[in-house]
């Protein structure tokens, strides 16, 4: 039996559909990279019995971990501290050096609202500074500190108990740092280690992996040792295998035949988003475009949007990445008709003639973009999002996206994209993104008879 | 006490985080709205052992009403309904004329599929025609029926186990169905009806709300009747509150202190969001400002951006919602200086006398997005998103907006925001949107000294 954890997320408006939880599916993948399973995750409101029976339940259950998100606050309906030190019969004390370093992250917040009062703040912030005797203290992202609270009859006499706040910001780095603590290393003693890889690949059906999997064992391939789990991701499909490190050779088989049988759609074997992709692209890196990327050293190129149906979506996903800079000069959103044609110079009588959504205006876009901005690269986007502004001709779904090299070659595509209003417009930036990779790819691909530079040919 | 339930969400998928559940949150907020407490969400995999443990432990917390969802399916890990009827001590039989009826489902889906083994498929969709006896059938939507399964003992004896099936476009028509069966209304006999609302503050901190709660109440507020939850959402503070209809006048006493207490920061009492004002403010739309918001009929107008470090967030964030294209004309994403220049016509000589980050920077943004594109109001950010680019006096987090009204009035605002690129960039797109509804208010507030519209003032 593998080592087990439990989950509880807590929170009212978690448990009463109000906000969507993302911190349970999070942890859970956590634990897996570490090889503890979760046996379940648990959605509590704020009420300190619900929170304790849950405690409890999953103790029952033989975990020997138990992760809570959330109720680490400074306001009265936040017990979660409170509540475990009750369950590990562990006193609450006040740490005072901690309440000092809490007084001190709170200071520039309350130099930046002089009229709040400075003594009422620090008194509901007071409750972050009490830590369950014997606790091991993670120190505060934000106000809240995390906690590794260990049972009360010492290690292995229960589950031991980490305490992570609610917001993602504060509880991804906060995990990273409670791994590092003896308290929570003694707790997974016995969790095996596993190789954990990832496979990306765009423009398949989840079900066309489920075959792949079938025929991969009719031929032969030992998946046994692997264990595989699939899911489609914003339009990909990822892969991830978990595997111990006495099968990498059963992992590489498979990764070779899913090479094999899905070819160019198999975009990257090492993890790497597609976003992180066309970043190392336009930023000139060897090998950036992962599987089938032929070039070495390439030259760098800087990224222009025109966007239409997705109203700068593209741009702000481009310039998620810090460092962007680089190569984000900028973008234009035309929502309106007269902005395609004063901002991205499209011309109105090609509007008129064949409308605001055809491959014609999403070339005029990518042109545009590039003329007005100065860029090597542009995207021109323009589609039908909905709900409304349908057509027989041009359905709800509808979008077309070109991508073009100033003076170079383009691609333009014309999508067909189900789902709602938000749906259409998240797939159409991965679309773009993918046919960027492509377009730079292809740009950079050494001539057709040439061998890749340093593929070592002498044959050249 | 009121009446409880818990939910149950199945599947390994799910527990791995590999897929979203939209279940359990769905299913809350439809429990909620007959009178039911959701007390705890418990997500399992497709184990046996684990979907048992959860419907024991939520029958030892005394629910009245378990849900289940998912596991419905014909395949070896989909063991719901076995499960359930071990725990409610009830046999399973098979339903014949339900057998008939899941064929008769299954007959177009065979003929589409001439290859398909005809007999292996009805043998493995048999095992959806099991029924625990005393059981009452819901009609399958996709091919799985789902059931209300009474306990061993009879009503009242223990939970009631309502069981459905996992994909959504199933589930949710089921529910419905269920709540028309005389098994379901016995089980929640005696839920009550609630009251539901939700307040929104924008501009300070959490613990100042926890504040204003213990104050209130040593105001003399009655408190009590209220379920008062509050959280922090992108930078809003939300109080949503929960009460019997018979006290409705201790939910008008608190928000009329909440309104007097923190005044122009509560911005909404009926708990429309800030994107949804700002949307209601552009359209021209009476009392579209929420709390504070004097006006009656005012002008529609269009709004256009220039936007440096969120790249292009709040134009997609502004046209997120179907039917922006009434009022939003597009926008600039002037991420290097030369397209700040070229785009919104800033001048080179400001760029380089103040800098970017600038508040003449951000008013030159907005001025040039109305210039540009012709719009009725114009917003222009520019700061430092990080992690990269802070100096000292320009440190990541320094955020300039300035949102203006053609030839009229403007609000500019320097911004120090925490938090990681993300944050800033999420939190200057929430910042903006409040600037604008204020301006968008202020601009069609009645003179002073003059009624608002409709006040029914005859002093005017």
């Amino acid at each position: 039996m593998s080592v087990r954890a439990g989950i509880v997320v807590t929170g009212t408006e978690v448990l009463n559909g109000i906000i969507r939880d993302s911190n349970g599916p999070w942890l859970s993948e956590r634990l897996r990279e570490i090889g503890v399973d979760a046996s379940h995750i648990v959605v509590v409101g704020d009420r300190p019995e619900d929170l304790l029976a849950a405690l409890r339940f999953l103790a029952a259950e033989s975990v020997a971990l138990i992760v809570t998100s959330g109720g680490l606050g400074p306001t009265a309906d936040d017990l979660t501290g409170e509540v475990v030190a009750r369950f590990q019969e562990r006193p609450l004390e006040l740490d005072e050096a901690l309440f000092g370093r809490i007084a001190e992250i709170l200071r520039p917040l309350l130099s930046r609202w002089p009229d709040l009062d400075r003594e009422a703040v620090l008194r509901s912030n007071r409750k972050q500074a009490l830590v369950p005797a014997g606790a091991t203290v993670l120190e505060p992202v934000g106000t809240a500190p995390g906690l590794v609270v260990p049972p009360a009859a010492g290690d292995g006499a229960g589950p031991t108990v980490l305490v992570l706040p609610g917001p993602p910001r504060e509880l991804q780095p906060m995990w990273r740092a409670a791994l590092e603590t003896g308290a929570f290393q003694a707790a997974v003693v016995g969790a095996g280690t596993f190789e954990w890889r990832i496979m990306r690949l765009f423009g398949i059906p989840e079900s066309e992996i489920a075959e792949t999997l079938l025929v991969a064992e009719r031929d032969g391939l030992a998946l046994d040792p692997l264990e595989i789990t699939t899911c489609l991701r914003r339009g990909e499909i990822e892969i991830a295998t978990r595997y111990a490190p006495t099968d990498a050779a059963a992992y590489a088989a498979f990764e070779a035949y899913v090479a094999r049988r899905h070819g160019p759609l198999l975009f990257s074997t090492d993890g790497a988003t597609i976003d992180a992709q066309v970043a190392s692209l336009l930023l000139g890196e060897a090998g950036a475009g992962g599987v089938g990327d032929a070039a070495g050293a390439r030259p760098a190129r800087t990224v222009a949007t025109a966007e239409s149906c997705t109203g700068g979506l593209l741009a702000g996903r481009l310039t998620d990445r810090a460092g962007s800079s680089a190569y984000v000069l900028g973008g234009l959103v035309v929502y309106s008709n007269a902005a395609k044609v004063a901002l991205a110079g499209v011309s109105s009588e090609l509007l008129e003639r064949v409308g605001a959504v055809s491959s014609e205006v999403a070339e005029a876009l990518a042109d545009g973009a590039i003329a007005r901005l100065g860029s090597d690269v542009g995207v021109g986007i323009t589609g039908v999002a909905g709900p409304g502004g349908g057509t027989p001709e041009k359905p709800v779904g509808l979008v077309w996206v070109s991508v073009a090299l100033r003076d170079g070659p383009r691609l333009t595509r014309r999508l067909s994209l189900p789902g709602n209003r938000a749906d259409i417009r998240d797939r159409t930036t991965t679309v773009a993104l993918h046919m960027l990779r492509r377009l730079l790819i292809e740009a950079d691909a050494p001539p057709p008879g040439e061998a890749a530079p340093g593929a070592g040919s002498d044959a050249a």
